[in-house]
């Protein structure tokens, strides 16, 4: 058996809208909003194309634990069932790596780097990395992101919205310039 | 005519699932979860009941000008057709006030002081202010709030989904003890 390929790390380019929209929307409160509650509120309205078949969309809270460049990415997965929106709570950059779907599992693998004030909505069955925010060496308090996606109907098998891919060749992700 | 009668002031107790309860859900990162991603990001899932008529749910960023002790609060509103689910996205306290639908409009006023890492999700036809995030005087960045609420049909008239009702005499909310 020869050894596991080497993999060319990946670079996390800055999230844009225009660069994540292959694989989803980035939602921030830029561009086209109204005025609401007398002009003390801007309205950002229906910033993520939540798609979710035979179910229903629910929010739900993740506390995740931080990382520390570089980032090891072990496996991508993705939802056939639903579009997955993550939304940040915490302040903080977050990492988040996806990537297309080819015949053989995800190619094209993408690292886009978040800032707190930005949300992500994965289309559904897109490749992509765990929630992953970013903190200081030695900080492990959770940060806290909100997430609208799939709710599973009663019932279900286990793993019915889930296909994982580990990489054989580990994935390692670095700050851009 | 006479003077709009005075109002007792309210003053704002904490925000707590049980208290809240006749008004919709807290999401909170507290209680049942499981364990994703390999241990390291706990799920609290389908925390607000989304209840959307004639239409579909989406994910808007409301950014809202902090107000200040005490809090002046003009109006309440209620959306006929929709559930809305209001997320922190910048930390810090604020304000939800809330009330029960009565014959002649709102009645049993209450004011709950939500912490930053804690959501809402306002029953669908609830009276309730707008919303209030809560800052430090000469403190006017707005603060971003991720907002799960029905997205109004093409077509519809203006203000299908909103219902107001202006105070007569102002209602004034102080912090608690």
């Amino acid at each position: 058996m020869s050894a596991a390929p080497e993999r060319a790390p990946l670079v996390a380019e800055p999230l844009t809208a225009g660069a994540f929209a292959p694989f989803g929307e980035v939602l921030e409160a830029t561009g086209a909003h109204v005025l609401i509650n007398e002009g003390r509120c801007r309205r950002y309205s229906d910033l993520a194309a939540l798609d979710i078949a035979h179910g229903r969309a629910g929010v739900s809270f993740f506390a995740a634990e931080p990382r520390t460049w570089p980032v090891e990415v072990p496996l991508v997965e993705r939802h056939p069932l639903g579009s997955q929106c993550f939304v940040p709570m915490s302040g903080g950059d977050w990492l988040v790596v996806v990537a297309g779907n080819g015949p053989e599992g995800p190619e094209g693998l993408r690292a886009f780097l978040a800032r707190g004030d930005q949300g992500v909505n994965i289309a559904r069955d897109t490749w992509h990395g765990v929630l992953c925010p970013l903190g200081d060496a030695g900080t492990t308090v959770p940060r806290l992101f909100a997430v609208v996606d799939r709710i599973g109907t009663e019932g279900e098998p286990a793993g019915a919205n889930l296909v994982e891919h580990r990489f054989a060749a580990p994935l390692t992700v670095h700050p851009g310039a």
